[in-house]
């Protein structure tokens, strides 16, 4: 085991890594070259135009100015100083609620870490019981745990009081943050300008009907029920095919550009590409003019199926955004049930435009009741079962099964150099990909699923995600050995003896959980402001794709919270202080350590860097509390695991209470906010609406929601000037032409009624 | 163990006793004297007036016409005549659902028990493995059961694949049966006559406002946030100690009317009483004089308690029932949130005037939860610890125990004949009387957890009842032992083991349950139809307290479906099925006899007798549908646990999807129906409205609406001369003076505004 001193080499080995990112970070966020790539939040919001430093020609790439360097961690500070109400305007409230989660991790562990330290660590110390074991091994670490004391000791009340006070200061800090959370989430609906959304409702599953289309299905049906409410509705079109050629013809433009570049560059040799497969393969052509054909054709091809779309009565998908004269109708349409049937006619609120899915959004009931049920199933398999196919590709990544299955490589790999590196290196790395890409694996298996706005595919992956650390990090590294075997030997198992089981283990893994905070946490957080990937994506595109200030503007990638990676990470720290709170305090400084790192890094990059690709106020905190409590309850569990194996079974029935209460809090925080964060309060809408009468009583609202919901291959897009703007005056639009595509927009003027 | 002429012995017993039973009835139905216990139903829709047989004195008491007698029977086939929507007019749709259970057993079971002995009787009874053991006493029945079978055997897989067929076919008849109820409730929503809850919406949790009183404020909120919809609003007093006082008052009318008719029976002696506890201790009165003055003296305290309820701002709860001008506006309010406080201004739909249960009416939502919290608390030690103080009683209960407390009993009970009754009837009587009062006991444990609507609570005690009867009949009836030492052994046991030790002993137990079911089932069933104890107390009433044909009116006490108590019997019933279809058939036929009589007899009782207490539109039919799904996966689990034990374990991988595939039919059941039980759907208001308007446009609602809820002891009770009608024309009401009590009934004139 480790000692104290491995950890305080460890420790500064993590130290440094970290050190040493900040450093390169310093270096290059302050050279004007890398402009883009660190403050590009500035540059959408429009407040940077071109980098800080004028001057020669060398200046523009590189800063010259020493004085600049001194004081490299100066950002830090920088980052502190907006204050609250200011970042939510600049950030949104996602991105401010988000770093709240590590303010929050502070609030909690800052006082339950003075108090295990100055409670728990004497008790433990001078518990003796492993100075008298001499022939054990043992470390200092262990000395301030829980191991130190005797079996049936009195010392245990200790450790079960000082639970208690960690759980009722946990609820204390979570019920207020999620008070907060929710006063915020209110406050900020509240004082948004008026959006699109507000006013619209996403009704799925409208019923099939022989004599009318889906879009005069659906305004009749909300002309009838709600009569002095409904304004217009824009039908969904299934535009997945279309969207699909526009992205191919956005990726022939930017192979032209390259081409159109190195031409330019030297306009000696014309560029040549091949028509096959990556321009590896196939016949050699002129890449410029074959590029320009291709374009041609596409945008032949996306003529042809916007026509398509626009005609086919089956490209209308059974859903439609319907808008209201006012917050408060829509308000009330999402909240009520339509029809009789409830599978038909499902209203909720509508998304904000840029958070919706579109490609789910005409999945039927049925269908999406029994999608639900074959992914909970693939998790389940997922999570427990996932080490075998890695096993098996394992098995083949030897030296022996590769040369069974590519025989010529025979000679290559019994070169000695490269035999020891594929003998090294290969068996870890289908693990190593499977990590990678499993948050995209969560992600495509939330959307299946079929949720139908981004923010709700995010808060599912993370669901997913956040069971998958649970299972696999926390048990699996607690107890060695796979989920599988976990899950053999827990079948056979009593429900009160799996909590000892693992229990008996915890004081064991805290060094392993130390150093893994330490590398997971401390070093990666460094690595997360560097920004590494983005800054080598960015040069590449400005050197090969960037022409104009417009395309730089382009290239720019800011980026945003990952939150489904990210929040179940930080809920595993949460369970890790939890867990080890009572357990082995000397764990709960390195959490603090990283929360408050995490803090400033994300409240820096929030700042200068992200840009949310939606707003969904703050509306993950239902997850992110109910996945606290999950933390909590687990490590109650396991204490009491632990206590048992201790021979303190007599604590058990004042621990008991413990988990139930919990539950309880969880029950009552609830029903106290969750509704904020799922329903528009009446009061609220009408407040906003009779205020909006007062301050704007001529707005047109019909314009204003004329084209919100419009599927965004359908939008004017700046810098694609080929495409035609079809839909703003439907009056005089000579492509539209027929009935059905003079309803495209769906709008229809409440004077001539239907 | 029993044999098949044991069986058939009790069987033949309890058939004469259920026939002595109905026999009993047709005899008793017969005389006109009993006609107002069996026939109440008709008098209270006022089609029967007066006992059918006219002719001499002795006519109006016996029934002396011998033909009459012959066909004794006769009321069954008339039981099975009314058809089924004529039956919804005349008894309500809650009791027409509530005999669709039995026929959805017959459903269920006909079918299941044609093919159970058509494949796994021959299959089990050549298994042949019990007639190989000489020395093992065996039953006929177990040649018939799965016990049949060797280990190992290839023929479990029979019963392995009939379970699922066994599923599939329940899946079907349960997911019809859940789509025709939901189908039935909403028509019967839809034809129902005009009802003021349909306008009506409770709200609960009104937050105390320092500068109004209650009924300023709702009246204020709900004209701000529902402006073009909102009608009027009653508050809710609390008037729970004047209905106390009014209660009294009635039985010291009934001791006034007794002592009465006994004075004009018998002039020459007038009647005494005492005036102590239950008129057996203290002074000697008149009796007739000191009722009048009791009474005179409860209508004074009823007056001033009347008018400190109606003047006394705290009487007002922070409570109301508003009341919309459409059905359409009562539907939304109910739906929706109305404050950004989710636990102020709690809408829903209003129950029912009569289904209104006033006293829970005021509990805070914080205090709501602690409530349940507790209550669940409660329901876990009542359930698992229930023998512990009855064992208590039952130490206490023996000759030497109650020597020690009444010391002046000892010579009485060594008389030999008292011991022997004391010894043989005590320990069993604290048994006896908590199962008579648990049903109450379960009621007043939902009374507290705050449910504020007749309906809710006997729906509320129905799952505690069910999960009482499931742990303490069910499974201690498999396992012997108490439920405590059942807890004790499952707690050590694995996830896996639980079903195999139940399991392991479901065989065994058949004879067991089927005796339970002829005794329980088949002579509970037909002692229901007789109504002994109604039948008494009728005749008691009639004898001393009845004056007039109005108090006859009175006396009848026509009951109504116990639901707590007779739908969780039912679900045992349907769990029985289940179990034992796959593994010993030969107990279905004793569950069909069960369903098919309780059938007919309770199509009798709900056209002849049972008087509804309220009407929810058989509101309580998804707890049906979750406690039948519930009664599936344990008889599922235990069918794997069963097999597992006989060395099939190579069957669970193919029985494990049939608990998941029913949790999965249950969420899909829920998706699909459950909201039709639980909101009003918009596009059904609006036809509602829509036709309301076409048909009778001179409506004028707020006179319907005026005093729909008021508590119903300000109601004006025909039978009680003295009440004064303090509340119909508020205008020129002499008693209503005070600002305040000005707005009792609350009622706003929409055309005076605010």
């Amino acid at each position: 085991m480790a000692t104290l001193q491995d950890i305080c080499y460890s420790a500064a080995i993590n130290l440094l890594s970290a050190i040493a990112f900040l450093f390169a970070f310093a270096m290059l966020r302050l050279q004007p070259v890398n402009d883009r790539v660190y403050f590009p939040k500035w540059y959408l919001k429009g407040i940077r135009g071109s980098p800080t430093h004028h001057g020669g020609f060398m200046k523009k790439f590189v800063n010259l100015d020493p004085r600049t360097y001194i004081r490299f961690l100066n950002w830090m500070p920088a980052a502190l100083q907006m204050p609250e109400p200011e970042l939510i305007e600049h950030a949104g409230l996602d991105s401010v609620v988000y770093i709240r989660i590590y303010l929050m991790g502070l609030k909690i562990f800052v006082p339950i870490t003075l108090l295990a330290w100055a409670v728990l660590v004497p008790v433990n110390m001078t518990g003796g019981t492993l100075d008298k074991i001499k022939d054990l091994t043992y470390s200092d670490i262990d000395k301030l745990s829980i191991s130190n004391i005797a079996e049936n000791s009195v010392r245990f009340w200790a450790h079960a009081i000082m639970s208690y006070v960690f759980t009722f200061w946990s609820f204390y800090v979570i019920y207020h943050e999620y008070k907060a959370v929710a006063n915020m989430r209110l406050q900020f609906l509240a004082a948004e300008s008026r959006r699109a959304d507000h006013f619209t409702v996403l009704v799925r599953n409208v019923p099939a009907d022989p004599d009318e289309s889906v879009t005069d299905h659906v305004e009749h049906f909300f002309r009838v029920n709600h009569p002095e409410h409904y304004l217009l509705h824009q039908v969904v079109y299934n535009a997945n095919k279309l969207a699909d050629v526009v992205e191919a013809k956005k990726a022939m433009r930017n192979w032209l550009t390259y081409y159109q570049n190195k031409y330019d560059r030297n306009p000696s040799t014309r560029p040549t590409t091949k028509t096959g497969l990556w321009g590896i393969i196939g016949t050699t052509v002129d890449a410029i003019e074959y590029y320009e054909s291709e374009i041609e054709n596409l945008i032949k091809e996306e003529e042809l199926e916007r026509e398509k779309v626009l005609s086919d009565a089956n490209a209308v998908m059974p859903a439609a955004f319907v808008s209201f004269k006012s917050r408060w109708a829509a308000a009330v349409c999402a909240q009520t049930q339509q029809s009789s049937n409830p599978t038909m006619w499902l209203t909720e609120r509508a998304p904000e435009p840029r958070d919706v899915y579109w490609s789910n959004l005409a999945i039927p009931y049925v269908e999406h009741t029994i999608r639900k049920f074959l992914m909970a199933v693939a998790l389940f398999f997922l999570t427990f079962f996932f080490v075998i196919p890695i096993a098996f590709v394992q098995s083949l990544a030897t030296i022996e099964g590769i040369e069974k299955v590519f025989p010529f490589l025979k000679h290559l790999i019994e070169v000695d150099s490269v035999k020891s590196i594929v003998q090294g290196f290969l068996p870890g790395i289908a693990l190593k990909i499977f990590l990678i890409v499993l948050p995209t694996i969560l992600m495509l298996m939330a959307k299946i699923e079929g949720f139908h706005s981004l923010s709700s595919l995010d808060r599912r992956a993370a669901s997913k995600y956040h069971l998958f650390l649970l299972v696999n990090v926390f048990l699996g590294s607690i107890i060695t050995g796979t989920a599988l075997e976990q899950l053999k030997t827990f079948m056979k198992q009593s429900a009160s003896e799996i909590p000892q089981t693992i229990g008996v283990s915890i004081p064991m893994r805290a060094t392993f959980f130390i150093t893994y905070i330490m590398v997971d946490g401390w070093s990666g957080i460094a690595a997360e402001v560097l920004r590494l990937v983005p800054l080598i994506i960015f040069h590449l595109k400005n050197t090969f794709l960037v022409k104009t200030e417009q395309d730089r503007e382009q290239a720019m990638d800011p980026g945003s919270i990952s939150f489904p990676i990210s929040e179940p990470r930080i809920q595993l720290y949460f369970m890790l202080g939890f867990v080890y709170a009572a357990v082995t305090p000397l764990l709960l400084p390195f959490i603090l350590v990283f929360f408050a790192f995490a803090y400033v890094i994300f409240r820096h990059q929030i700042i200068n860097v992200y840009d949310q690709k939606y707003e969904s106020g703050a509306g993950y905190w239902p997850d992110v509390h109910r996945r606290l409590i999950i933390g909590q309850m687990i490590a109650q569990m396991l204490l009491m695991g632990l206590l048992n194996t201790k021979g303190a079974e007599e604590l058990s029935p004042f621990l008991i209470p413990l988990p139930i209460l919990t539950m309880w809090f969880h029950k009552l925080c609830k029903g106290r906010f969750e509704s904020a964060f799922v329903k528009f309060p009446l009061q609220e809408a009408m407040v906003r609406d009779t205020l909006e009468r007062a301050t704007d009583p001529n707005l047109n609202l019909r314009t204003y929601l004329h084209d919100a919901y419009i599927h965004p291959v359908f939008k004017h897009d700046p810098s694609d000037k080929t495409e035609t703007m079809i839909y703003y005056d439907e009056e005089d639009n000579p492509l539209v032409a027929t009935k059905r595509s003079s309803k495209f927009v769906s709008d229809v003027s409440s004077g001539s009624g239907s």
